[in-house]
């Protein structure tokens, strides 16, 4: 074990802190990133605050990490000292169930481990990104390739997977017409990512605020779900819409913006359950889906993908004092479009 | 025009009684159906008591209509005199929008005609097949294949063609576990259909008591949803979820049966919304459908699969002055499975 420099939430109430964490020796299978960018995702702070339910304490949130390779394992393949490398939401799962051997870690039947705040095969408590450098098994560790900035590449690892995963399942191309609910920081992946894959891209946001920003990053239509018009001008309008928006919001409605066949696929989800009429659905075909991140060999896909298209995330990098700072702004949508912490900060 | 003997629902309160209705002459592209079977469905009830909003009355049910072609129009290539014809929910469609154009009839933009109670081209209102004779555009009639009784074909046009469209379009064969919920008309169709793809079936029926029945038909085991324990033991265990059932039911404790990427795919609708709570989708990548009837093309693909299968309904064949009294074994599920009227009665 060794010791090191973290940002960690200490309770659900008061402010992250700087601390130190222990981390593993380096196993036969294991890889040392010294980190180097850790990006600010909303579920950070549900978990921080105990939001999503209890939380143990100290906790370093952090899914959303690139860094260098600095020591592997004997046993390490896939990766090798001085490596650009990335890891997201998961750290370990059984491999042994049928989605592991699918590639779809993320729904493993026993659970996975997260990247923060889960139970290691090892018995000890997850920490995550927010630190100055990590132990994880190499079959969770991406490779981020060249091309793609460090800081830009870490929302990828979150962001970028969740919204890569769903356009990519229900078939985003060019001739498909997709919607994005919301312009935060998975709906700015989402648009950069289906305008890259072809499609036509239309953002839905509550205002028109975001208007310019929206088409810049690829979208070729935007309107405002404020506005009622907007529900009745796109009725059957597409084939897919990722919505990106955890607020309680009114199926029917969005459903109704789906053509024959379409499918409305939620990336995140409001805490109280939503009202759903049957026939919004029988009546053109439709489907309603949830989509939960992606696999490690999709995320490493996803990555690829970016690189080609010189595609990452728009990113507001800040030291580590301004955490807290930045996750009130996260609150306020004050953000364009993900904080991204440079962890060289944690001396 | 000629006039021809019908069993009509002249009011929302009052039983069915005989009368008369007028068919159109044999346009160039129309074919003459004397029709000898008429499945009798549960949405036949729903608008002969306007339950599904106002009815215009009289109105002749039936959409589950089987029977032999007796002259066609000059122009008339798809079949001839002699000919073993269906033809089921729809009529007419625009024939240009996208799903037209698909063969996805059922879904057309302009609303399509349905075999009663819709304006049909002409102007006049559709009358189904609780009548002696028909006239249809031969673009919306179905071959009934030698080697499946007329009688045991006519609920194939709806309740057959309602529940293996789904079956297809998710993928139902051999190594899919599907799960049917409800043994009704539709439930006993999707049975026999799933197991004849070569899927692993189980009935979710709300008791033990049609078990021996279910085992019959093909399933391969059953379950009564009325014991909690059922839910526990097939948590996560289905890659379909196919939903017969219009009652409203607790859509999160079904969507727990899908295994990861399943379906939940509802081929009716209760009247009212039900709740549903996001997490239940995204926690497992799960989706909740509807699926209405089919297209020309696929019901007639499905026809040919029962022929080549052996697969007719289960029926209980009765004259039509029993109408009414089957009316109510309807409500009171006390049917195996589909009543079909023998429209020779109508004299």
């Amino acid at each position: 074990m060794f010791t090191v420099n973290a940002y960690a939430a200490t309770s659900a109430a008061e402010p992250l802190t700087p601390t130190t964490v222990e981390r593993r020796d380096v196993g036969p299978r294991d890889v040392l990133i010294e980190i180097r960018y850790a990006g600010i995702c909303h579920s950070d702070i549900h978990h921080a605050r105990g939001e999503w339910g209890p939380s143990v304490y100290p906790v370093v949130p952090g899914h959303e990490i690139a860094g260098i390779v600095t020591q592997v394992g004997p046993d390490v393949t896939k990766h090798a000292v001085g490596d650009r490398v990335g890891v997201g939401c998961l750290v370990g799962s059984c491999g042994a169930c049928e989605p592991c051997r699918r590639g779809e870690e993320q729904y493993c039947l026993a659970g996975g481990v997260l990247t923060y705040g889960s139970v290691d095969a090892d018995g000890t408590r997850t920490q995550g990104g927010y630190s100055t450098h990590v132990v994880v098994t190499e079959d969770f560790v991406v490779t981020i390739p060249e091309g793609i900035g460090l800081d830009e590449a870490a929302p990828l690892l979150c962001a970028g997977i969740t919204t890569y995963s769903p356009l990519r399942r229900w078939g985003a191309g060019p001739g498909t017409r997709i919607a994005v609910v919301g312009l935060g920081g998975l709906g700015h992946m989402a648009v950069k990512l289906a305008h890259a894959m072809g499609a036509e891209v239309t953002v839905l946001s509550q205002s028109l605020k975001k208007r310019e920003d929206g088409l810049r990053l690829g979208a070729d239509h935007y309107h405002a779900t404020s506005d009622p018009a907007t529900f009745e001008q796109l009725a059957g309008a597409f084939d897919l819409v990722v919505n990106t928006v955890s607020a309680r919001l009114d199926l029917d409605a969005y459903l109704s913006l789906l053509a024959v066949g379409g499918t409305m696929v939620n990336v995140g989800a409001p805490a109280e359950p939503l009202s759903l009429n049957v026939f919004s659905l029988l009546t053109r075909g439709r489907s309603v889906a949830g989509s939960l991140i992606g696999g490690i060999r999709e995320t490493q896909e996803m990555l690829d993908f970016c690189a080609e298209h010189a595609l990452g995330a728009e990113i507001e990098v800040i030291p580590a004092e301004r955490i807290n700072e930045a996750y009130e702004r996260v609150l306020a949508s004050d953000v364009r479009y993900r904080f991204v912490v440079d962890t060289t900060t944690l001396v």
